[in-house]
């Protein structure tokens, strides 16, 4: 009997796949899904239930937190990767990572086909298909959902034709949540000039005094919160407890897709934007002009080629090769203070600090350089305009 | 007699240098101050009464916002330049302009010498001075206060010494104020660790209530703010109203100076900040997803270069002439929310809006493209990526 | 009668697509070809006529030369676009025009059909495509050759059947010829190791004694051949008459198609090299270092967008506005010596000439600096270096 | 008694240093010469006698070829580095590894003083001071030649004074040699328009028979010339002089100094041009797309930096992580014919190559995709155009 490997949500559109691929095309369906931070032990098994009354073969949750942190998000960090300045990537990140790891999976049982259930006209089929094909030429892609256009009320008809009788109510907003942060979209996401309302986001506002944390940093990972040491995807799901209770990290995105058309997405990252604020102030701290410079050219194209599912071009590993070494000495502590919907980055202390290093003081009297060496410094830093002004006013 | 004209704030240090060089040097003293946007008619008057009790020949205040505004504010909105991703260049900008200015007074009234107060361990000598040099190349430049490092207390004796006896009481911090942003420097901010406390700020907290602006753009010029038209520089200042009462914008930098150490500065920038992030939000409706990529990286390096005195540069035109020409199509309304400490992009409209164009909408149903167009699109994308793996293993 | 533009090139695959179309189809042909300077009197000719016994309904030759130096060349000049450091995007270039003149003859002919003979396998569907869908998305495309895959004694066979007997000989080499170069693909270029042999490129080696060429440029602009002025795309013509006589040009290009395979062609481009490489040396002379090093960068995105077809995206316009206002002092003559395969830059002369402006010279001795003054640059540009050291030695 | 190392060169400026310092100043001179690949053991014996014969203490010659190779010239080639597209920036890249030698050695023999015969008006001031004054700012820099600005007639006459009575003439031609070329500055190079004589260059044809010669590399260094392995450093030097008789790798290089003005130079690097172009070749066979494009931008940056004596600064060691990362499949041969004066890529042969995989061929038939799917993948590439321009003309 064919396998097919489904990567497994539990809603409406992968629940249709998964029956629809075992009754009609008489596949022998494994549902999986992938853990990339969002689940908790109820959902696992609320999914697993779901697989099992859809008559999945078997069903397995993967765990990815680790390898998703390891393999993206440590490079998110070091990069400081904001697309367009404002989203973490958390979606475009997950996506790459659970692709992997469906593939993996198939390879181990032996599946000789993959199917999943997005529709033909977001990110997310680029990202999981090229995985998928690259990785495993010859595993074939089953996409129901793309090819067939199916409406909800269509799938849902087809299910209790087939003695699925669940519900499949349609949430107002489509939330997706991962270590990296929860996207939000629909109804207000689907305009330009809406903002969402505040009930949409996941988390609301519990704390209203302010509350300081402090972000322990070894070579640019995040080993501590608060002076407890952890795993770094540890630290970052304990701080995202601390700093959801302050509403902090809403924002929207709007993004160009992979394929031609522009998008808007709400999404909450609070652990991810403190994350990424708290260590780029650090390493304005300990990294040179130069480095600052050439590595936000450099984290711009990694996560522009992330977005558009490119995680697997060599040149993913060559940025990454940079970033690593650009890390080693981002260590020390950052203090940051917590406030309802913000957070103020208040300061860092580091053994690398190359600011309050006893040499000269920005403004202050020093003794490493003399009057007539700066008036000299200027004097042939200005050479080039010199030139360039006689040159011009000659001519 | 010996022409100089000085830059004049008003201050300890500039009062010396021009008392100094009128009487020890017997210069015909010209005290400018120039007005970049911070200047209140009082400290215009201030000011100007300081220079005569000191002795100047003439005063004059150049007023200089419009200016600035053309020759440098417009392109940093236009590029949403924020140095290492948190300072609008306020200072850094504002000095340029100031230098172009004196230039200019010192050649119209005929003097040979332009003196000013900078001391030899910051980034302002640099500016200025490479802006005279270039622009001037016959008139001396004279630093008393960088050649001579006096103490203040020095200062004051000599002043008094010459019957100027005023009250020199020293600032717990230094503040400079410009249409683009206002400098808050001292105590914490000469340490890495300590945050500036919110007295230090120039704006308290006034309004609680949030309330709702709308800023109007054409081609990137912000034209009107909640739909009453002025030229840009006059709503930046009317935006700095609305938005300083919620103490918004309030932040520190920590930069590279251009003399190779490393400074910390905390600025309050709130319509700086509110019109870059409006601004950029507007562009990612209204660019290609290439303008959008490309863009960030040419405003870097224009960052880069104005920060670090580079303003001459023949390449800065050409930045520019890049920024304006992407410009075209940035036209129209972003709507904000204002919150005490913080912002809310609440959203756009625009006749240039790439994504409700009625195209195809982003994970929606859509007829511009099939299932099959999609998947012959991922499948063509990932050839290189499956040559590359082909070859990879074969090896 | 249903209208269809063919692009026309008088050779077997557009010639069986025009007798299908018309014949099959019921379509009424009109076959278009497009200079961009390849095209001799007589060849157009001859494609005319061929075009005419294969029963097309018209045949229009559109000269484009003008058009493909003022929309591409120039600024591939401006940039010095060698892709990867070796090939002037001759043929990437040329089709971008082609297409650009087709859909505006189709308009104007009211065709709602384009045709043209491209395979699915390579570079020039895409630029066809793209340009035609975004110019004129309610013209709908035919590609035969494409979609029936035939073989070409499939396609003669065609053609007989329908009373069409012509020598359609396959050349060992395909060749096209355009004012900014010559491809020259087949045989050895299907492999990675072999090189083409001599006799496989147009031009051969004609003079063997050495001579020198004088280009004059203008605002960028080859404005004159040897103190003759024209226009210039005339000027590239006669520099490419001369400089092909010395078999100056040849080389192989490796690249990456658009489709993710990579490939290799021949090209001669004498002409192409020589302007670009004189109006480098120029730009050497006359441009700040930075303008040097921004517009590698900007030339490089340039060429590579280009190449892949997305000269209509609007960061193409933008990058132009940089590259011409780079342009303004880039005016000067610059002298060649031609010899057998290769050529030598001599010098250059300019008004706008930044290296011997009576300045100080490089190495020697000069009165606008001091030693003193040197130091103290050499001094102060040490500083970041000096505090890096040492807190990485304290660590 | 006061040690001094100096940077010695047997020349006339070196050795007046040398005598000057141990005579008038006190100290106890130790000439050091640093051999990055030019120096024959004769004129390390010449460099030896003369500093005897000056006075020197000691004479060490200390051989940096191989650090040489793999502090820098590993890097320049991994990034094909032409500086400006012209120069393989021979002596930039030299007087960093020299510097750094002399340093150690002044460590090693616990010198308080370096000096060097470095004049205020070129780049070499700047690469050795900021590399002595980083790596060991306790030692005093000494640069009489720099201070004092004498005539050479001066300094023979000093010379003579002390009874060192040599042959100071003075060549037409300033040469220097090294591993990655040999520099040739004088008479036509001061001019803009000159070439420089071929006589003046230190290779002159004397093969005139065009032969082939192999290249090996393996993870992009030279391990192989013509099949015989051996060291990278050796294999250039091989390299130099199989390609030197055909007298190829002439030019003029024109280049801002770090100083701010512009500088002619001639050259002649056969084995570096060849190198690097082979090297490149092997990398467009074996390389992504995206690692081709990305790679430019980090060598231009790199090798800007180097030129300016940047090395030390750790973005460097970001960048070279990047660059050795990028070359874990640039292994295979590379096919190069020389002739008098030119040399010309053949092919490669790589069992990384990404051509010829027997996936699809550029511009033929293939299996791997259909027409159906390359239409797909152009209508969804066309998507973010056909937007834009749909828009642009509604409004």
């Amino acid at each position: 009997m064919k396998k097919v490997v489904i990567a497994y949500s539990g809603g409406l559109d992968t629940s249709y796949c998964a029956k629809y691929l075992s009754k009609e095309e008489n596949f022998e369906v494994h549902a999986v899904s992938v853990n990339t931070g969002g689940f908790s032990q109820e959902e696992i098994e609320r999914i697993g239930n779901t697989a099992k009354a859809i008559g999945a073969t078997t069903y397995t949750n993967l765990d990815a937190v680790s390898s998703f942190y390891q393999k993206v998000v440590k490079y998110l960090i070091f990069g400081n990767v904001l697309k367009n300045n404002t989203y973490p990537l958390s979606v475009s990140a997950e996506r790459i990572i659970q692709a992997i790891e469906i593939v993996n999976h198939a390879r181990k049982i032996g599946a000789g086909y993959i199917a999943h259930g997005s529709t033909g006209a977001g990110n997310d089929q680029v990202r999981f298909d090229m995985i998928f094909q690259i990785l495993a030429p010859e595993i074939e892609i089953i996409t129901p959902i793309r090819d067939k256009k199916l409406t909800r009320q269509e799938e849902i008809d087809y299910l209790q034709s087939q003695g699925v009788d669940m519900n499949w109510e349609k949430a107002k907003y489509s939330i997706n949540k991962g270590l990296w942060g929860t996207s939000v979209g629909g109804a207000e996401t689907l305009t330009s000039e809406k903002p969402l309302p505040g009930a949409a986001f996941p988390s609301q506002l519990q704390e209203k005094e302010a509350s300081r944390v402090t972000l322990t940093f070894e070579k640019g990972e995040l080993t501590a919160v608060n002076g407890e040491e952890n795993f770094p995807e540890k630290n970052i799901e304990k701080l995202e407890e601390l700093a959801s209770a302050y509403a902090i990290g809403r924002d929207i995105h709007v993004g160009d897709t992979i394929i031609g058309i522009k998008g808007r997405v709400g999404f909450e990252a609070a652990a991810a934007l403190i994350t990424i604020k708290a260590h780029h102030l650090l390493e304005k701290h300990t990294l040179s002009k130069w480095q600052l410079q050439h590595k936000e050219n450099v984290a711009s194209w990694y996560g522009m080629h992330l977005h558009e599912g490119q995680y697997l071009d060599p040149v993913m590993r060559d940025f990454e090769a940079f970033l690593q070494n650009s890390q080693q000495q981002v260590t020390g502590e950052v203090y940051i203070s917590l406030h309802p919907y913000r957070f103020v980055l208040e300061g860092i202390s580091s053994p690398f600090d190359l600011m309050n290093s006893g040499f000269g003081k920005y403004g202050e009297e020093n003794n490493a350089w003399t009057a007539q060496d700066a008036k000299g410094f200027i004097k042939i830093l200005s050479n080039s305009g010199k030139i360039y002004n006689q040159v011009k006013q000659k001519s």
